[in-house]
């Protein structure tokens, strides 16, 4: 993690044991200053991605404001530091139902960019908030970034083992979302009845330098699962 | 429009003229400053703000590249432009249902921050893609914002008049997901069942300043609709 990121997380931390609400300003520029005893760039780059992130607004020549919309218990859409770190107030749990060093469908290839005789992490999973499946969950990783997988990383947060594990940089993410019908198959799985909603989300993550290594499809139980995003313009 | 807004713009637009694909890399930076006539720290706005929206990564010491995962018909979850500008290449149209002035319901007047005497101009409508019903939108506008609009003014695009015509500046939204099933009127106005999948929409815009002003509830349509997120970390 740089500097900035950490910072960004001190901020995020007052922010949430000042209990400040929605409007309400942030100490200006010198003080977070000082207070975390960094430069002018670190604590403005800080500020950037927490605007980013949709934590704090900027108004010109006013200052500097927390956002507080978020609904406890939704999901967001926008982060990509997995459930654990998002529903950290729940209990999340997973059942792995599959994994496997594999060749790529058409389809994981394309998204990771790959070739048809790379081999990829297959991952199925089953994960379950407060006990209650929340999604069921497949995902391909390319093995020549996520060079290791074993069935106890899976069941925890495989973010966590990207990043602190592997030592991965985690930069950006495409969603392309979809709403459907379940499958007997996925009902099964969620605990709900074929042709009930679901959410479908396939996701591409990729590395700061670009680079795909992770593309899943989740599908998602509509009874126990509510989203949030905070968009800028 | 700010300067390194129009000049985020321009760089989109350069993108999508040199048919740029994932992973392509900008010119660099002096050369952006010289082919747009704008200072240094224009031109690294304008990168910022494309790279909050997703449309380009940097790699530190490396560049700035474009991304292009957009599918086609895709409807973005992060855009404040609403659909119009978003779906371009699609013949959006409306159907008013509803437009009054009237008190706001508790909710949005809680959501819009104002009290329940305050005046609303509420709005529901039927919006379709090339003819198919697309969603379902209720809108709650802030009449002390959005001092006036018109049966007109609702049939095109809502965001153009808000910007172009009141000149107000949209800054944030923040957005809440369910899925769920259709009741039977939202069937009735989307041609489908009862019971049927849907994505319901719940969002608060804001202007620059933080204000809200516009809290609308939107139902879509699970076989016309589509949805991408590009997000940073």
């Amino acid at each position: 993690m740089l500097k900035y990121q950490h910072i960004a997380e001190e901020i995020e931390n007052y922010i949430e044991e000042h209990k400040l609400q929605q409007g309400d300003k942030l100490p200006v520029l010198q003080d977070l200053m000082s207070q975390f005893e960094v430069s002018k760039s670190t604590v403005t780059k800080a500020l950037e991605l927490l605007e980013t992130k949709g934590v704090v607004f900027q108004v010109r020549g006013s200052g500097i404001f927390v956002r507080r919309h978020k609904r406890k218990g939704y999901i967001s859409l926008l982060s990509n530091q997995g459930f654990k770190k998002n529903l950290e107030e729940f209990q999340i749990t997973s059942k792995v139902i599959q994994l496997d060093v594999r060749k790529p469908t058409t389809e994981a290839a394309l998204n990771l960019n790959i070739g048809p005789d790379d081999d990829v992490y297959y991952v199925k999973r089953v994960r379950y908030i407060q006990g209650q499946p929340l999604c069921l969950e497949e995902s391909y990783f390319n093995k020549s970034i996520v060079t290791y997988l074993n069935n106890e990383i899976i069941t925890e947060s495989i973010f966590n083992y990207i990043t602190d594990g592997l030592g991965l940089n985690v930069g950006f993410s495409d969603m392309f979302l979809h709403i459907d019908k379940l499958t007997e198959e996925e009902a099964g799985y969620l605990g709900l009845e074929k042709g009930d909603p679901k959410l479908y989300v396939e996701s591409i993550f990729h590395l700061t330098n670009g680079q795909p290594f992770d593309f899943s499809k989740v599908t998602y139980n509509y009874v126990q699962s509510q989203f949030f995003i905070q968009a800028v313009i």
